[in-house]
């Protein structure tokens, strides 16, 4: 495709992209698809190309979109928000035009520099300290296991550059809370800690984890002589949003000489408030940190940011460094390969870049505060109601509810909340989550998406309280 | 920013792409920058906003070109060629806009669908079996990464889900070739195998593995007691290009039950070419293969294919399973979130559909064809030349050569290599790499950019026989 071509066939697919998102209230928010439904619809063989720009387009529209589940959709509350705001996405467009190869510093200079600089303001702007340096991984999961890595190598001496984890005397554990993200044990037996390893300490009514539990668990493994590598706390977990003890977490830690991760994914994007740093109070003693912008604040995917203090144990624990990625004559340059699994990096800084300059971070903190404001109303409207319980505290902008009528428990009850979420998503006019909380269901009204103002969820809150109705005329119970 | 605000601004930036592409031979191949130039042109604070599209575009005008080594150059002949095609830039934007989120099957039905479908059409067009099922990572590290995992998991029973790789009586053992990717090295010793359990086989004089020595290697850890475990093995090494012999490996791994994981992250896009598909004879009886279409097939970064046969073993390791992703009525569908480390995915798939919808599999085919001619045409013009010698076997785009003037060795020579390719590389008129090879340095000339004709083969040429005399009248040896 010749770059004529391509200015054309641009053109249009902008105009596309446009047109999507002005009209993407008009679309289900759940995708209106069977298993299999979408792969049916293309040929099984490998295409012979030829097309024109406008058969990817009707394509896109028969084949691709039906199949979507709509996330930038402003009567989408599931899971947390992944808001890919325009802004950012003209940043990523930016990038694949460009088509910048990041393998060394030499490789594309500005795509290290611009990596260095935009991370350094996603720093100041959420007020960590300058003893700070960031990256920008794909994923918070990505980031979880890089820190589970040098928390590894910490604990071991670098045992990878003698016998591996496999040689050690005795075994590194991990610390963490059952409401954590399910990517922290993950990342824990990826690591090689494994399974016998990871201790799921306590929580507290809030969900939070309990600090004594987390010190008698410590002082446990070091009488039986084994090894506190690691703790992973966790500000806004997934479930509920609840936030971890960061500061009483980081003190009993110390003691020991356990590095903390503090895994903020969700929780960062509030951190852009200075009214609610409070939340992370403590987060400078700890070792390493990630959020994702591509969550909340809404820098399109992939964007989390990874920062750590240590950078030079980082370095060495994630280094690759053979001669034909030498830079010459640039010594003292970041070189980004040695900070995460990747040898090969996309030009991700320019989405935070064009989000940040075009919408502008009072816009950004504007939009957080309302997010925050119709929680809260939401939050209200559930107490005030009967039959409606809150089942965890509101701390950020995910409304974790259960419609529990009189006499209805246990199974029933499980039964009656996922029934009544599945019949709003299936519908397509709106879609949340059903989780389990403490092994029972629950609903979580996760709001956040860009697009959302106050009257849709004023417009959920009455999907709710119409699909319980008609839930329960469906119920054994009713 | 509204899609309207959008519209207008995104057919701006297409105009800008389009116009750097048709002026990218106007731009110097490396960026002419020193370390921290382009940082100290943006500003140490965050910025406020408010800015339009036209200040952005002047900024990347001004701050971001001139800092990006242009990989795009039809004079780039650095590292490997990492295309990124204009029919696979407009895939990348389609799935920027429609801003999807993987992180399960109903988060995004097509995003899982059309990966299947993508993957399963590359499989095909590499002449790879239908025992085999594809996912895409963003990079071959990633994937060396989960198949050393994968192996480590299963020479040790599924030691994650008890004592982990801790946990271990016998240690686990890695091969692979001195000339494998850096990333084999970093991915063993991040999955904790440890430096000392990594075994680096000897080469012939074409550089490929030693059958024997490799059968040596394993017997002498079966004798010691240790567990071999996994053998990596290249087609298309770095350095040379070079062809580990991929049936003979996997003869002698089977018999001790050792998990083999093929990295053609180079080499896979020629077997889009039948007649060289016996380059990887033997393939088929692999654990997992890699390979990379956003190097010289053009699918823009990132795009790095993985395929296992065993697709239970291999989500059985890297299962995410909570209950807030579990789609409901959806039993048998991937989850792509169980095939790798990262939770949520970018819709990658669109990339390489939109690639061989827009560009043709017959045109990729015909590009691979020449390059490989071209490769052929230089080979042939070092070979003739006195004082010039090919210091490895041609085996795809990449010719490696050294200008050895009688008498001149050692240091020296060194010295003298390094000197003329950077000379090259800082006039801005070409680029190539300097690299060790056992020890001593050449120059690669990898052939293989999108838009590289042979007259700017030809003039690469020219260029290096220029340089050498210009090296040579500086050096002391002259």
């Amino acid at each position: 495709m010749t770059p004529d071509e391509f200015r054309h066939a641009g053109h249009e697919l902008i105009d596309w992209i446009a047109d999507l998102r002005e009209g993407i209230d008009s679309l289900p928010v759940l995708a209106q698809v069977d298993p299999g439904e979408i792969r049916a619809r293309f040929d099984a063989t490998p295409p012979h190309g030829g097309d024109s720009i406008a058969d990817l387009l009707t394509m896109l529209d028969s084949d691709i979109v039906p199949g979507v589940t709509q996330v930038q959709h402003p009567m989408h509350f599931g899971w947390f928000p992944s808001n890919a705001t325009l802004a950012s996405v003209l940043g990523d467009i930016a990038s694949s035009g460009i088509g910048s190869l990041g393998i060394s510093w030499e490789s594309s200079p500005a795509l290290t520099e611009v990596e260095e600089v935009v991370c350094d303001w996603m720093r100041q702007l959420v007020g960590l300290s300058d003893a700070w340096r960031g990256t920008i991984h794909d994923t918070a999961s990505t980031a979880c296991l890089v820190a589970l890595l040098v928390a590894r190598e910490r604990a071991s001496g670098l045992s990878q550059n003698h016998g591996g984890v496999q040689g050690m005397d005795a075994p590194l554990v991990v610390y963490t809370s059952p409401h954590a993200h399910s990517s922290v044990t993950k990342a824990a037996l990826l690591a090689g800690y494994g399974w016998d390893n990871i201790r799921t300490i306590e929580c507290d009514e809030r969900m939070a984890m309990r600090p004594d539990a987390l010190a008698e668990s410590i002082e446990r493994d070091v009488a039986a002589g084994t090894v506190p590598a690691v703790v992973v706390a966790t500000v806004g977990t997934t479930g509920t949003t609840a936030i971890d003890p960061i500061a009483e977490i980081i003190q009993i830690s110390a003691q020991r000489g356990v590095f903390v991760h503090v895994d903020a994914a969700m929780a960062g994007s509030v951190m852009l408030l200075p009214e609610h740093r409070h939340l992370w109070d403590g987060v400078e003693g700890a070792d390493s940190v990630s959020w994702n912008p591509h969550k909340w604040m809404g820098t399109i995917l992939d964007t989390s940011l990874f920062y750590m203090r240590d950078v030079e144990l980082l370095t060495r624990v994630m280094s690759t460094n053979p001669s034909y990625l030498q830079s010459s004559g640039s010594g003292g340059v970041t070189q980004y390969r040695n900070w995460g699994v990747p040898l090969g990096r996309r030009f991700r800084a320019l989405k935070l870049l064009f989000h940040l300059r075009l919408d502008g971070i009072d816009a950004i903190r504007e939009r957080i505060r309302r997010d925050l404001a119709n929680a809260e109303w939401l939050a209200g409207e559930v107490a005030d109601e009967d039959d409606w319980e809150l089942v965890a505290p509101l701390s950020l902008q995910t409304v974790c509810v259960r419609h529990r009528p009189e006499g209805l428990e246990g199974a029933a009850l499980d039964e009656h909340t996922r029934r009544w979420v599945e019949a709003i998503n299936r519908s397509g006019a709106a879609y949340l989550t059903a989780a389990e909380l403490e092994d029972s269901w629950m609903a979580r009204v996760s709001i956040g998406v860009e697009t959302t103002e106050r009257h849709h969820v004023e417009r959920m809150w009455e999907l709710m309280k119409r699909a319980v109705v008609a839930s329960a005329g469906d119920a054994r119970w009713a």
